[in-house]
């Protein structure tokens, strides 16, 4: 495949840093890099494949020349460049929550829906953390039989508010065990040993936006609009790994223990970590930094036949984000 | 009401010094109070409303002229004791599992099933902390609408381990922050900055011990077979406040949003903490050392109208354990 022309925008913050780790990890054939951001990270070099780089700020000149964007500076940015981006014939893969829920915008996990990335319109989304490490503990199980319903709660890293979030949650375990007073200024309460319902905005139903988020576009990539999802988003004090707990409810009976657990292992990006003996299951320390989810405590229950119970974790910065942007602009170019 | 003679077995453990701070909240007239505990803790010096009590060797003899033992010190020191309290008409209230699962030994909360402590056979057991913090936020529901199934996640502090597991997670954390090596002794894996599957035995079916705790004593307590219970218990790093995340399905409409917060906030010993606008939710650091249980995030979904969720976190150590044995003392001798 020839080379590519990329930019990368927020390219300074945890993610864009991921991502360019992650284009080395894929070995994306990239010829022009160019690195963009805000006024605070203008300046910043970045290595990638062993050269530095400039992060330079970003207008709507910046994407000429460009074949492909991978934008993960939020929302708004993506927003505001949409059209500049279209107007050099710059294909967008956006990991914000901007286009996500648009039709015609593909949205793509490549190991679970990749046909969808055959038409687009110059925007692919990139989905949600939380919902990209359900779906890849789900698909494989799905193909095995039809849900009903998933009954998920997350275990989510302070990764997913970005940097900031992290060195706050450093910053206040350090004052919290020194003693020392603490005043929360990113998170909405001191996150020192502490978990609080998902601080994004409430809808009349009482769903947060993560929350929304997982169950809209779970339906959308699965292309599922029956199956019933119940998400409750909490975030922990851990870095950068989630953490869900998932019941599954099969329209008939459950998979068997094996067949679900050959199926996860068979999985790409899934790898089982399933000791019951040894009680070793994912967590997130061991999962952080590398390019595989993790599935584990899959069980029965003796209450009810349909029922599947298992743990999934995955790294945030990773497959939530970086990794899988990554993955879907190497399917885009091969 | 007379005065009591009261012994406290593992007084100077975590929960032991909670039952004394409990036995002072709740006003419980004691006569002679005896502490004891293991070689490790003789000698200890604990106070009790303004009085230093030195803790003693547990022996056959120690209850002798006692009314009544809450036994806090796990299961083979209740065992080993059990007989001897009977000889000495002493009543054990249990903290431990030991025999919570035993025919005609009450297993009580006493906002929910005090009715159970009118027959016992000089044996009172106490519920896991996990269970008595779902049950505090489900009864009020129960009694709304028949309860079909219950899909219920668990975020547990230290605290469910003991104190050397608080020491244990503070130390980790510091050593991460610092950068210095950590290796666990009391926990599994490293701690700091991490969650893991509650290291309990696993069996056959894939289920932990605390998690088949949670089902079989949730079904005891509310003398209800049928109803459905899946639990994922999961340790996370914070120190001695346990939350829950629970999906509730109903056998036919759930109750409404406003009958439901009406009954959760005039149920005794629960707070509702559900701020929408203000994202207000219970959490760990804010109902650590309080008596209340804290419910919220009381929502309905879109998907199934027999369904209800919610966010309920509580004291570990106190409704979870001291306060509980405590209240079930004051049952008995009021």
């Amino acid at each position: 495949m020839g080379k590519i022309n990329l930019g990368i925008v927020g390219a300074a913050g945890a993610v864009g840093k991921e991502i360019l780790r992650s284009l080395e990890h894929y070995e994306i054939p990239v010829g022009t890099l160019k690195l963009f951001g805000g006024s605070r990270s203008i300046g910043t070099q970045l290595a990638y494949n062993g050269t530095s780089y400039t992060v330079e700020g970003t207008s709507s000149e910046s994407f000429q020349g460009l074949d492909y964007a991978l934008f993960s500076a939020g929302s708004s940015i993506s927003k505001k460049f949409r059209e500049d981006c279209a107007q050099h014939n710059c294909i967008i893969i956006d990991n914000s929550s901007a286009f996500r829920m648009e039709e015609g915008v593909p949205l793509v996990i490549p190991e679970i829906n990749p046909e969808s990335l055959q038409s687009h319109a110059g925007v692919i989304a990139n989905p949600n953390c939380s919902t990209i490490i359900l779906l890849m503990a789900i698909e494989p199980l799905r193909r095995l039989g039809k849900i009903k319903r998933l009954s998920v709660s997350t275990y989510q890293a302070a990764s997913g508010a970005g940097q900031e979030a992290m060195n706050e949650l450093l910053t206040a375990t350090r004052s919290f065990l020194d003693d020392k007073p603490f005043t929360p200024e990113i998170m909405p309460v001191d996150y020192a040993f502490n978990f609080f319902s998902h601080n994004s905005s409430i809808n009349e139903l009482g769903r947060n936006e993560e929350e929304q988020k997982m169950i809209q576009e779970s339906k959308k990539i699965l292309s599922d609009d029956d199956m019933e999802i119940f998400v409750t988003c909490i975030r922990v004090p851990v870095l950068r790994a989630h953490g869900e707990s998932v019941m599954i409810e099969f329209d008939g009976p459950a998979p068997s223990i094996e067949e679900s657990k050959a199926a996860l292992e068979k999985f790409p990006g899934l790898k089982l970590v399933d000791d019951r003996e040894k009680n070793s299951f994912p967590t997130p320390r061991e999962v952080s930094g590398g390019f595989d989810v993790a599935a584990g405590r899959i069980r029965h229950s003796d209450q009810n036949p349909n029922t599947l119970e298992l743990f999934v974790v995955g790294d945030q910065l990773l497959k939530g984000a970086a990794q899988n942007a990554v993955q879907i602009l190497k399917e885009l170019v091969s």
